[in-house]
């Protein structure tokens, strides 16, 4: 799985693809990369041998590719994980050039696995999934025409996550932590909002416009370990007080 | 034909292309990066309705497209020329890569117009062409899988293009975003340091501690005004639970 480069520990995240020629060409940008890692998130269709035909060498990515039924299992175990999107939506999550997200993965890498998150062709990720993300890369585009293809989209991700190996960037080496993975911060968030709920702070009718600002904020801190044990002791102390 | 930005004086130009689909795929990965000037040296098949597929929303770049009989045409009246290709050949070129090369073309626009070769599916450029050219481009790729589809090293080469305009930059866009002033940020501190008393999950004779934790955690985060807010909400809605 691992390499020197820290390519290996990249995973590329292909989320409710329609077109399963863009998985194939998908595998086919990644390879030229070195990259290897393909997961995809409940594709249309899959495997199917038009992606076949567009992987051309790539064949082997697609075999060992992952097929998950959520993003959650396809982030599980990551410690970072980036939204590409040509979308600026109102969000108040940090948005990044594709050139300084891939610095920021790749910088990443030693401390575990990263992924690169990339939604359908007709309407990119949805916010939910965005949610999910400590952070959105775009692609800088023409502005009467942004249409990039998705597999075009890929290899341009994945040229710099290549570039980003010899030209180390500005992503600021930040002091060794130890960064919670996925799986821990999404049972934080559902503690979160079960406190919430207890606490009738949170809508039932409007659950998910709180939850998503809180999110949000959660992202751009990227919860360590420790933090995320101490949140939610806090949340269990105040379940207990409420009692 | 010329804009402020440098993308008006550049010809991409496509040599002996087989594939049609080839053509309307560059047409569009051009577009989306501002690039407008499509030049095809004896094109196999063109126009073709697979070229015009492909082009999606960029079909005015192909009924643009000068086809010329000879790359000596379509490098007519520029004043520098670069060649795209994944091979090193042994010859006396100097060899950039895909960075620097898009670097020097959009420094030579102030001069007057420039362009970018590629080469056939097959075999790329000819030596012959390659010596009509003043500098060679590579991207890098793996070692093992150089296999980059021809309009994919255009999108990357166009991609490079445009990031190239605004060099000094590459800051990132960051959100737009209202951040807290500081005795706002402090004013939750304080509510949640009280409310952890009140909860008991604060220890008091070693409270620093863990409100320095808390504080270093939403200090990476950078707590926005309306964030404050619904963390403060939150805190209240909690003692207000646990009366």
């Amino acid at each position: 799985m691992r390499d020197g480069t820290g390519l290996g520990a990249i995973r590329i995240v292909l989320s409710h693809t329609s077109h399963p020629g863009n998985i194939g060409a998908t595998a086919r940008a990644m390879k030229t990369m070195g990259l290897s890692r393909l997961y995809l998130v409940e594709p249309r269709y899959f495997p199917h041998p038009e992606a076949l035909a567009l992987a051309t060498g790539a064949a082997d990515l697609l075999d060992a590719a992952v097929v998950c039924d959520s993003l959650d299992a396809a982030l599980a175990g990551t410690v970072m994980a980036v939204a590409a999107t040509a979308r600026h939506r109102n969000l108040s999550h940090e948005v990044v050039s594709c050139r300084q997200a891939c610095h920021r993965l790749m910088s990443e890498t030693p401390r575990g696995e990263v992924a690169l998150v990339f939604g359908t062709e007709r309407a990119g990720l949805t916010i939910a999934e965005i949610g999910k993300c400590g952070l959105i890369a775009t692609i800088p585009t023409d502005e009467t025409y942004a249409s990039l293809n998705l597999a075009q989209a890929v290899q341009v991700f994945a040229y710099e996550l290549r570039m980003a190996i010899d030209t180390p960037g500005d992503a600021g080496v930040e002091a060794a932590v130890n960064l919670a993975a996925h799986d821990d911060v999404e049972r934080f968030y559902e503690h979160l909002e079960k406190v919430l709920y207890e606490t009738e702070f949170l809508n039932p009718a409007q659950p998910n416009r709180l939850m998503q600002r809180l999110r949000r904020l959660f992202a751009r801190a990227r919860l360590e370990k420790d933090e995320v044990s101490i949140l939610r002791g806090i949340l269990s102390a105040m379940q207990d007080k409420g009692k």
